[in-house]
């Protein structure tokens, strides 16, 4: 066959197939202890509570017509009032009109980089910085650089001037980011602010692990943040994107983009126009149960994933070499380890699933220029405490191994 | 506020808010007779069947965890194979790995935008064709020209050389069009076959409406004529896209395109990109209700539709003035009716709703430049027998007085 799909092959091959999706194959084979797949437990899941809401609504003759039927493409309104409270809860005062009910954040991440990205665009982003992002960024063919923040020394200026050309926008999971566990404090939460303002360019903001913070005080958001300095949501320059894929459960596919009400007005034709509306029974469901439990239940979950986290740190500490560094994380479900320079992150996941049944995910993946050779993450939510210190033990061994080799 | 968000206002004038969705607000006023959403009649649904499959799923710890975790890109396993069996059922022999599992077929139309489109490129589709069609594919910015066709007269030759800079795809919904419930016959089909071969482009087959044939014989799809043609699915250039949403219910957002494993391969990378995968409950849930009852429970429909469709027509041919003309569909939803000249439908609708209670889609909504003014579309999909009767009434007494009037 000719390759009459020839237009996607060139954007599809800057998207190359995902490591991360295909080593949630892995997780299959039982005597693997996978780091890898950053993903909820599933022993985690409120199943009754679940159960019991799909029966609810199914059972009532009048709730289920409406339940399987089609629906308003901005989302399902009783979860949109019930998320704009809960984003008030978090500092940020906004309407239902302020929120659309996204399939997950990843959604939001493709409504983002299609509503404001053209190719040869700038699109400004940690390094590293989480991989689905620059999945869903790439389709629009973007080229990256990176965000001004406490890793690198970016003045605002070093882009360009404002408005000329630029960078059409900043991309940052301020809080427990994926992949490196850390968080933006107040001060650089202000300072990148500052900047965006400096170059005129919105901040995409994803807090999809938010509601996992096991120490320390909460921040304000960057919506939260901006919002204050321009007298409103409506005012500012920040798209937050929230999920329930973390909090509650993953397979419903209900997010949610909350920001200034002209964007979403733009967001809910361009929903309509790509798959039309969240599946309206996911979302009754999703408003009954998290309106119902989220506090309760994201409480429980915290203690088992802070457990795990400890349980990780504590064996990281015990058992790797020198030369190993990590940052413990304050929430979400990523440890960062930058391995000595002579080692490749990809190399050492090779032998470690061929010779120590253990596996995680090379960080190279994560940086937009491949770059990042010598780092790898760990996700700490799957592994119950004891199984995540014979993980870590096997790590660490093979590092260990790998070095006397050299 | 400056409007930063630019960038898509641009898009989003071209993607003028959905007349369709704007008119299914109408439908919550209880005096109202709708011919507006073309939707389908949540009486029929198979609540029953979908209640129990979502119980029997998650009443079930271990389905119940694996149904509410993330799943792959492509699709639920099974139900990637049952529609494999499905397609062979309707001549086109195919694998699982040539379907992919879309939120509904709008999707499916999203996707192939993405693929195919870039800014400038022309798309071939009929006049009128499927609204949300247009919309999906007006985010990649193309413009549009009238797909070779029964209504026209156009040669494969007139659209410049093959592959010299003319048409991208053609997209066609060759059964029941929405919106004119127009079919193509065998000849017509084979004839736009040769076309795109003579053209070089492939065609974008949707078949919402293909369980829903009322009369007539089931004509081969394009996929399977060009299967057929080329020695199997892989080696054609036909994609087809299908949907449960007319079948069993919209709400699910489960639907599916089938196509050479090369551009799955590809719309795959895509999906993962945009929102990772479709609900793994709803699909779960899906196929346990598909495969149990998609042919027994679209017979019954069929029944309630056909008299909708029989009552409307009859009183199309009761009711309407001398200069309204119309034909009547096979199968679908739609009956287009071609108005007087003089008739604006969009004028037509606004008097019909504030002064006889009754709703329509003016038909220049389904045209790429908006043509077409003295057209409108009746959905018989929702309106029992005398209240159909009634409501074409209400509208020939409106046409009549518009044309006294004149």
């Amino acid at each position: 066959m000719t390759d009459w799909t020839h237009h996607y092959a060139t954007r599809a091959s800057r998207m190359a197939a995902s490591e991360i999706r295909e080593l949630l194959k892995l997780l299959d084979q039982p005597d693997i202890i996978s780091f890898a797949g950053g993903i909820p437990d599933p022993d985690l899941f409120p199943k009754a509570e679940i159960a019991r809401a799909y029966a609810e609504v199914l059972n009532d003759p009048e709730r289920s017509a409406a339940a399987l039927q089609y629906s308003v493409s901005e989302g399902y309104a009783p979860l949109r009032a019930w998320l704009a409270g809960y984003m008030g809860d978090l500092g940020v005062p906004c309407a239902p009109e302020n929120i659309l009910i996204t399939n997950g954040s990843q959604q939001g991440l493709d409504f983002i980089g299609k509503l404001f990205i053209s190719p040869g665009d700038t699109v400004l982003v940690s390094w590293p910085t989480y991989l689905g992002a620059l999945q869903a960024f790439n389709s629009y063919e973007p080229r990256f650089d990176v965000l001004p923040g406490p890793e690198n020394n970016r003045s605002a200026g070093s882009y360009g001037p404002p408005g000329g050309g630029g960078a059409k926008f900043g991309y940052v999971m301020p809080e427990f980011q994926n992949p490196t566990g850390s968080s933006l404090n107040l001060a650089e939460r202000e300072t990148l602010l500052d900047a965006a303002e400096a170059m005129d360019i919105p901040l995409v903001e994803d807090s999809a692990y938010e509601t996992l913070r096991y120490d320390g005080e909460r921040v304000p958001s960057l919506l939260a943040l901006a919002a204050a300095r321009s007298g409103g949501i409506d005012a500012c320059k920040v798209l937050y994107m929230g999920t329930f894929s973390k909090s509650i459960v993953p397979a419903l596919r209900v997010g949610w983009i909350a920001a200034p009400r002209a964007v979403i007005d733009k967001l809910v034709l361009m929903k309509q126009a790509s798959d039309l509306h969240v599946s309206t029974l996911n979302q009754i469901v999703m408003y009954e149960v998290a309106s119902r439990i989220l506090g309760e239940h994201t409480a429980q979950i915290r203690e088992v994933y802070r457990a795990r986290r400890d349980a990780t740190l504590a064996a990281l500490a015990a058992f790797m070499p020198p030369g190993v560094s990590w940052t413990p994380p304050e929430g979400g479900m990523f440890i960062w380890l930058t391995l000595p320079e002579v080692i490749d992150g990809a190399a050492l996941l090779e032998r470690c699933i061929k010779e120590a049944r253990v596996a995680f995910v090379p960080g190279a993946a994560f940086f937009a220029d491949r770059s990042g050779r010598n780092t790898i993450r760990l996700s700490f939510s799957l592994n119950p405490e004891a199984k995540a210190a014979e993980g870590v033990r096997r790590i660490a061994a093979m590092i260990r191994t790998v070095l006397a080799g050299q």
